[in-house]
């Protein structure tokens, strides 16, 4: 309700500057500056404080200092623009102004080293000779450096500070700290990232030692992974850190694998660190608000958190260009509403980053009538992506071991049920061995070398005509897709009734038996071995095709041979063929790629002739929403692309079938052809 | 924020009649009542009504006159409470008091028959006598009737009518209508369950009517299933109808299936009926607001109503003895928020059901400062309930076939694959009879009758010395227990890695083999025959006992037995018991029932010297955390008990497995001497 309106007048004047509250001059040797009011929390009971304003802001214009002499996305305008939008659209006059002070020694020290605090003073004294000097080093960390920096970066952290202290005094319920430069990629002892103190950890750690606020949650949306916020209290189980950012398999800033999903916490932190990783851009209000409603409130009601920090960076807006994400204003004031509904609405809202002016502004705006009491706006009907699906599936999975509002718990671990245990792959080895046996009259083709042996033992069979026949496909895939229906979260038991295995090979076997081509049957999921899981970067579906390449394939009679790679398989099958190129391109007559929503397998880049061959012999099955039909370099490097309209990869080699037996058929007709000339 | 509690006074007085602005006085043929003010939307922007308030309620004491003579938990008292509470916090003085008046024939007539309209109006002219001769006939319907019943009714609709109109005009932003008798039981053609016209649902049609709100969410939180708020909107897709309930299994008021999770809609209505039915009382804050976090904000998300009306009963309220659950004021007060968030905040709560008076008060006292802005108390850290959490998975995987923002997915049907797939019960069973052979030299049992065949085929093994030994362990128990990860929630893959077959007969068959015993080992999953899903009422597993009791333990040497239930295999064994009683009392030794969290079946009640032989030669194996302890009646109908601190019914047999050892090899030494006497 935003009937506060109607009150009289705020105490505070309109001009920019003049608002400035933080007395001294830009000075660098600043940490003698004038000290913070200590506060005791239990001396000051809210009612005493209480006041006309619920809301409170910090701002300062000499944050504006800090700035880069080419120019930068991190400028001082992206302060002064939100001021100025809250100015235009009477917010500012509904909220108190609370003062804004250079962070204290002893409380950055909270936080980072020693260290960290003199090299961030020490840049007061840069002559602009430093400055150029230094540049190609502080691009390595993402920074620029200016003689005001450590000025601004301490007015940052301080006015966070200062926003939160007024939170847990009762002074306002909620604070929006508008400052620059960000904090959370600053680490204990490191600045990057256009960060240089971490100023909503520091100010968690202040309101904690300060006040009676214990359970902090902070809340990072901004688009990166706040990693020197998750650092700070990555042990410590006193502060939840909830980050929601463009991933990528890591790929993504600050890159490396600390914002994954398994990046959980450590010791009694263990489970206090979630990571929400967006594994690509374009990720929008449907996207987050779902991940708010599945994984981040379930984990609140949990934690019960007595004060949140809002790490808003505005970068996942749409039209900011870093961030490539669609969240609107009104998916920003969704999520502001729905955590105000936490430790009694006590909140802070920290700008972290966040490049288009005009989307901070409108972003920031959106927030903060929703923390002066308005209602968010109507949303049009939304249903989050499939990426971010699977992503709120994945980590609720994850952290449902740690959280008991999240499912589906993880299976147990296998070593206290062992004795009555079959792993799955086991049982379903052994159907499927059974099976080609019982229907094909096809063997069990033995492996020679222990490391295959332990991997692929029973996984590879053949036609019994194999070493006669003149035509053979090789056929490369992982076991047959099981898919399930739990009727238990809590126990992951399977709903057996409506639950099956889909074996995509079956058409094909049948099919190729008919036709009376030899088929070699290769099941390239390795058994975990040992026990810890396999490394999805060791190629032994490439190892196990080489492997049969040479001592089957090469001595038998099989002069036309087609390559079939479905799934997992696709990689192995491109292996072999970079492996053994000579004798690929002397046999193999063509090459069927059913790769589905994997990613599509690439020719090595330094065999042009290879390239041009696969070019000219391949077909690759995609479904139609694959990622491909987005990236023409890729597809220049294939030849047919049968786009199946069919977005379920388990129906799609079904779909593609004709399509696959007539483009065998015709290069197996081709090759006698060619072979003769 | 409740800033608006410094605006100038409010424009009603405080007494309680004189607020009551419905004109009329009681008048049992009121249809010809002052017809309602009409509304076209687009001729009243909201603009040109904006006041002061943003929230307003109706209530009129006058619906106090419908009572019951001879006392009832529906009572006058409800809705004067919580208008007192609310005076008393003033709240009442922040919010505009709307008008009350009777709801028309042609608006009731939306939703209800001609006839019950003219039955309910009939009411007035009852006599005393009338009333008196009357009372078994409304008993059964759940109701009592009085001369002033028609008018309060009406009252009652026609106030929730003009609350709801209120908002749709933009009069107010939201409202809260304080009205009696309820209205969600009442069906378009019966009064039932102490309503007579479904005021919200004749609202929800008046509104779509004469305003632009079109698209509806009716949010239920009454204890009760809103079965005539369901029926009114079956098939209509504009009106999307949650309801949170007790259900257990049909079993509470209104009774019947209408409640259950699968009753979704239908036509174009389906998917727009969602059911939340709790299997068992004692449901809390945890366990609703998950349902809101993981069910109704994702699907209010992706159906994005206009306009969101509460059906808010109260009697999911701690200390409600009807209700038996025990949902805070907090818990009311955090449910509100969270729906405060839709539709830009257009939201009415009409009153329903809720029979403490202290407990509605507070509850409406909480939801209200919700509505005036206020933020939700924080809540203590909580975690839903077991029962919640399978309850929310369940409902979930069962709407995720018709809203994308749900999963997990429920698996594809099976004919579009199946010339490809192969049923996990199928494979499991061939996996199992496989390793009966190879392990244990175990042999398929014939089954010679059509129906068993069809069901339990190759299902019934025994070890070959059964004809022979005089010692047999029959072991009758469902499938190994699947336990899997899902990978992708799109698809339900399974990550095999992570998953396996538990085989809880594995350590008995070979135990049992050492020792000496014969076994006869029966799997009673029955398949699924012919391919509708079995009714859980036919007692398949039973009839196969028997089959295999006549046609084969009773030509065996073995004339002392012990009978081994494992999970639903209980049931199948008892059932034995009770039909082959004389027989079976000659040579079982001792009966194991290995329960898990299932039913501890009970013996037949008509045959005491069967239940003391069971009592003095049976085990029961359950968990520390099995319903059973509750109960002492079953309690006395089982001999031992073992009570294994393992709350996962997967390890519940490994460690029972010495003891149940034990009892075996115990019961069958004395059984030898016992033999001998």
């Amino acid at each position: 309700m935003a009937s506060s309106s109607r009150s009289s007048g705020p105490p505070v004047g309109l001009g920019q500057d003049s608002m400035d509250v933080d007395g001294p001059a830009p000075n660098g040797s600043a940490n003698d500056a004038s000290p913070a009011p200590r506060l005791r929390a239990s001396s000051m009971p809210a009612t005493l404080r209480a006041n006309a304003y619920h809301v409170g802001y910090v701002y300062s214009s000499k944050m504006m200092s800090h700035s880069c002499v080419h120019g930068h996305c991190e400028q001082p305008e992206r302060i002064s623009r939100i001021f100025d939008i809250l100015n235009q659209n009477d917010c500012l006059k509904k909220m108190k102004r609370l003062p804004i002070r250079r962070v204290l020694r002893e409380e950055a020290l909270l936080v980072h080293s020693q260290a960290l605090w003199d090299k961030v003073l020490a840049l007061h004294s840069l002559t602009d000779q430093d400055i150029a000097d230094s540049e190609a080093y502080y691009n390595d960390l993402s920074l620029y450096v200016h003689p005001t920096t450590p000025y601004a970066a301490q007015l940052s952290a301080g006015g966070v500070i200062e926003a939160t202290l007024a939170v847990a005094r009762g002074e306002v319920k909620k604070a929006f700290a508008i400052v620059r430069p960000p904090g959370h990629h600053a680490e204990p002892d490191e600045h990057m990232g256009f960060c240089f103190f971490n100023n909503v950890s520091i100010a968690a750690k202040v309101v904690q030692l300060k006040s009676t606020l214990k359970r902090i949650l902070i809340l990072d949306w901004d688009v990166h992974h706040g990693n020197g916020t998750q650092r700070a209290f990555y042990d410590d189980p006193s502060v939840l850190y909830i980050s929601l950012h463009r991933y990528e398999g890591g790929n993504f800033y600050p890159n490396g694998p600390f914002g994954s999903m398994t990046s959980c916490g450590e010791g009694a932190g263990l489970g206090y660190s979630v990571n929400i990783p967006w594994p690509e851009k374009g990720m929008g209000d449907a996207d987050y608000i779902l991940a708010f409603q599945k994984i981040i409130m379930p984990i609140a009601l949990e934690f019960s958190p007595d004060l949140v920090i809002i790490s808003a960076g505005f970068d996942a807006a749409e039209g900011d260009d870093l961030g490539e994400c669609h969240v609107s204003p009104a998916g920003y004031a969704h999520m502001t509403h729905m955590l105000s509904s936490l430790a009694g609405g006590k909140l802070v809202v920290a700008l972290e980053g966040g490049y288009c002016l005009d989307a901070i502004a409108a972003s920031a705006l959106a927030v903060t009538r929703v923390v002066l009491g308005e209602m968010p706006p109507q949303l049009p009907p939304l249903t989050a992506s499939e990426a971010a699906t699977e992503t709120i599936w994945q980590v609720s999975a994850e952290q449902s071991k740690y959280w008991k509002n999240l499912d589906p718990k993880v299976c147990e671990p296998m070593e206290e049920l062992e004795q009555i245990a079959i792993s799955l792959p086991e049982l379903l080895k052994a159907h499927r061995q059974d099976y080609l046996f019982r229907t094909h009259g096809m063997l069990e083709v033995p492996l020679m070398s222990v490391p295959l042996i332990e991997r692929f033992n029973a996984q590879v069979s053949c036609t019994p005509d194999i070493m006669d026949n003149d035509t053979l496909i090789v056929f490369a895939h992982e076991f047959g897709n099981l898919a399930v229906e739990l009727d238990s979260v809590m126990f992951c038991n399977v709903r057996q009734e409506h639950s099956y295995l889909i074996d995509c090979s079956k058409e094909l076997l049948t099919w190729a038996k008919a036709e009376g081509y030899a088929v070699l049957d290769v099941n390239v999921y390795p058994k975990p071995f040992p026990k810890s899981k396999l490394k999805h970067t060791d190629d032994y579906g490439g190892a196990v095709m080489v492997y049969l390449w040479d001592n089957y394939v090469q001595l038998t009679a099989a002069r036309r041979v087609v390559l079939v790679g479905h799934g997992p398989g696709c990689n192995a099958i491109m292996s072999l063929i970079a492996q053994r190129a000579a004798s690929v391109l002397k046999t193999v007559e063509g090459v069927v790629q059913v790769v589905g929503l994997h990613n599509v397998p690439t020719t090595p880049p330094n065999t042009p002739s290879l390239r041009q061959w696969y070019f000219d012999n391949s077909i690759v099955v995609v479904p139609s929403n694959h990622p491909i039909f987005h990236d023409s370099k890729t597809m220049k490097k294939h030849g047919q692309v049968f786009r199946i309209d069919e977005e379920k990869p388990i129906k799609l080699i079904i779909k593609a079938m004709p399509g696959i037996q007539g483009f065998i058929k015709d290069k197996f007709s081709n090759a006698s052809v060619n072979g003769d000339a």
